[in-house]
């Protein structure tokens, strides 16, 4: 059961992911319809981080992290690492060498549905992690598994090449071929947020603003 | 099925609530009978808030914030909204638009026993939140729900008016009528452990403080 | 079924202790064999905080935290405090009165798999705590428990007088008797991490670095 | 702190809650309004039993089974007893002698937000109990709490006298000022479905049964 | 945000699909390539089911179980619907209604990430289910999602017309284009069964059949 | 970091195990003073067996079974194997093929903190198995482990050669030196027992029994 390491992936374009970054996840999650979602458990390591980068994927078995070697190879600057383990698994896949290695290479930080550890060391680097878990649990080097082939992290299909957008919030993927579209969404909800949120501030009621009053009235909704 | 919105409800003294926001979570709850405690994971977005306030509730389909919207229409400046949802749901049903309004008009925070986004906003707004989650998914606006009704928000009863106490521990509930009743106790309390605390600097033991040394024998506690 | 309380332990060697605490948890864990970590749960209640220090064990039934007091008595400077309910449990056993006793004695902190109150005052005292919850819901003093004994505290063993080394990472322990051992095995660890992550800096690839290319062809992986 | 317990409560009627027990939990949740479901962690220990009661509550401190005591000689035939702790708590306050002891007054079974033990000796006893864990872990008798007061149990707030259904699906509370109404709409809903069921068996689709499509569409759904 | 229904989806040959039931889950899992399980939460409503199906895939918004009617006019004699909710629920999506509807329809199953009602019934009724929670919350009929689009289930891409095989094990996912090829390895993997089980029943050690003695010695193995 | 394998161990009396596992897990539990109970989640893979056997302990990476190999040929009849994963882990390290080889040797079954799969026919050769998860997930045979050391399972410290007892309750570790003084306990208690069933079962109250009310009222129980 040998695994693969696809060489060659496409990545979105780089001005279109940066500018999906300064969008941030809950608006990128909008102005794609409300998909992309990793599950809430995601957190990262330390806050105040906003960033998207293309997706280098890496699937490995619990408790093994060969792999994370062998993505680094094909990491470019701007890129981000994304690893779900085979099974669930919470032990620390990722420290301060490997961070020090892909920080080396341009490699933005890390998406992990598992553990990672020398938090305090990633934190000084600024190399950001979102993970499922901060655990110092030691992995071996055993089993291959495959680099940059589509799996499932935390509950969604990331593909190699795949923008991702994290921050505070949590982790968003972008399908690379619907990312242009998106970001053109993702402005377009903001600058209309712009106004609204200036007659929000000035005590006008979103009851008003959307002209939700007849609706609710319509589906029953008594004022007592 | 249509919902209810009850537009006037009693609150708490301003000062009553003020005062209890200064004695904290740990306190409010002892001094009250041990009762009141939301659930541990409510957990504030960020740290180092403590606040007191009055409850106006908000009893929401899972996934649906129409009726926060509801809410903000009917909240007080010195009120917080308490969210929960009536099936378990960690969705963002709220982010940094409603908390521009909910602010507009003097609400002093959110406790949702749900999910919360736009988290960097919020805390760069001082809008402060206790949550079940932090997660960007987004809400509907189809199915009507309650304001201002008593509702289990996170294992615990919570009637509009109440009083809200929450900080870094976590968050307690104090019944409008027992507030100022509570808030004895609690100035009561804070006194007696000033004089406590000053001996325990000083290295006196609470064995001998709280004298413990007979009753522990006495319930067979052996030195070995 | 009255407790036991062991007045006598015997703990490391001072310098080992403080040795031990700049290694970090990872990197003890690692030295010793991947060994030792308690459950990934257990964080600290607030972050920046890397110590080691002689473990003192107790032994509490669920929600009753008479032992806290009796413990403090047998604690010595630089000990730290290591809590186990006798079931499952997250009430808030330890808050600001017990700290400030504690700390009077000279403890250095707590391990407890259970919950931790007054955390803004805990920070503020720089009394370090890592725990299973934050929890405000009191406990009463009305079963004994015992002190000193060995005891499993969130999934690992603890003695009496082991090392316990606690940071951002989690919490790790060291037998006693291997203390030294293990920090002579850890400070190697740590020479030898200082040339890789020089290499890896400069872009060198781990999988030169450690040779794994031939091992990884072995295997089967294909680089398509 | 000492606890109190209420002697007289009022009951529904005998007639109201047997019928109430037929219609089952799924259909008397929809019944009134989709509410009053303790949380889907509340598992019968056994399946097949489908039963409707008048609850007897019992409030204890975490790993205290006195109240549960207490409780029995409050009971009546036909009654059922509610246990909350007062904190999360997975210990087994309950087994085979307090089952034999609540059968011997025709206690109908326990709602428990703990843990309980002795389980196959319950099953053959046909005592029924809907715990959140089964668990041999003892229990104290050390700590008075209340008996027959309202508390939140699994999320749910019951009221003495409030009429229990509970079945494989989980556990449902009825107000007791409500139950005739809410059985009679129950009783509604399982007649109008007879007809349903028939329909559907026969191949007829919901789609058109209940008249969706033009909605649908409305909605924006497409078929491709 | 309309969602879309695909009415024209491929599906397995009923031969394979029927070979791959017998096979169940494990081996179907080993067979290739250990992949394709759900996540182990999803559990069967009642135990000794094992079967295979093509699915039909439903995406829902959380609370809202619209679509399943809409899904069941795309049904075939065969086929077993797989419903992922668009954000983390565990509603009763589900129950005797629809499974009459579905089973009149020749439906085999459903696998839900989420709740389903009514078990007694379904159980009696032969429908099984494999779910993430029995939890009787009713849903709502007001948003609509989509049919036979690729989704995540449970931890798991499921494209409409793969085979899903499930069992008390678990639930595992076939690509359609690959199940003929799984099928043939599974059924190669089970006949090298037997005659392994064979010389374990007569009490050969795995260590000698799979000649693993040198190699564990050879990674460090002592006998002591 | 190669493993151990001890080959001698010793076991507890054959007529003290046996005799204990008809005491069941809840009487041996609070025999031997309310301790050595595995966590609530080691549930039977089926229900209705009740066995007592001597520990023979694993201790094996994540997502790898060749320990288990190395262990049956270590096992007598009337053993049980104990697994332990070094890290947190659900896979299903063991399936029919390895309980056919256990049992060819007299192993009466298996306590696993992880996960079990070919349950239906585990369930049909009756070898019970108390664990963590049922799970398909296939594991590798690369890295070894430990055989006959002591470990920490479920929370509870195992040592080879201890007696486990194990129903529907769950399990419970007898250490071997205590076996017999707690099997004198247990036997004891049972038959204190038998008179209070016959007590309780005509209505006499545990109040009354235990002379409870004199000690209730000093704890300031109000009745009301």
């Amino acid at each position: 059961m040998g695994g693969v390491v696809v060489q060659n992936i496409e990545r979105a374009d780089k001005s279109v992911i940066e500018a999906l970054g300064k969008c941030g996840v809950a608006t990128v999650h909008e102005a794609q319809g409300r998909k992309g979602l990793l599950a809430s458990y995601m957190r990262p390591i330390y806050r105040g981080t906003r960033l998207a980068a293309s997706a280098v994927t890496i699937s490995s078995p619990p408790g093994d992290n060969w792999m994370v070697h062998v993505c680094i190879e094909q990491c470019q600057s701007g890129d981000i690492m994304v690893l779900a383990p085979t099974s669930p698994c919470e032990d620390g896949y990722f420290g301060d060498l490997l961070a020090t290695s892909a920080q080396a290479r341009g490699v933005k930080g890390l998406i992990i549905d598992a553990g990672v550890r020398d938090v305090m060391d990633l934190e000084e680097m600024a190399f950001p992690v979102w993970s499922k878990a901060i655990f110092a649990a030691g992995t071996v080097k055993e089993t291959v598994g495959s680099v940059n082939i589509p799996l499932v992290c935390a509950g969604e299909l990331v593909n190699p090449g795949d923008v991702i957008v994290a921050d505070d919030d949590g982790v968003c993927v972008v399908r690379r071929e619907e990312a242009e579209d998106v970001l053109v969404k993702a402005q377009k909800r903001e600058a209309a947020e712009v106004a609204k949120r200036e007659r929000l501030a000035k005590g006008e009621l979103g009851l008003d603003i959307y002209d939700m009053r007849a609706r609710l009235a319509e589906k029953g909704l008594k004022y007592i």
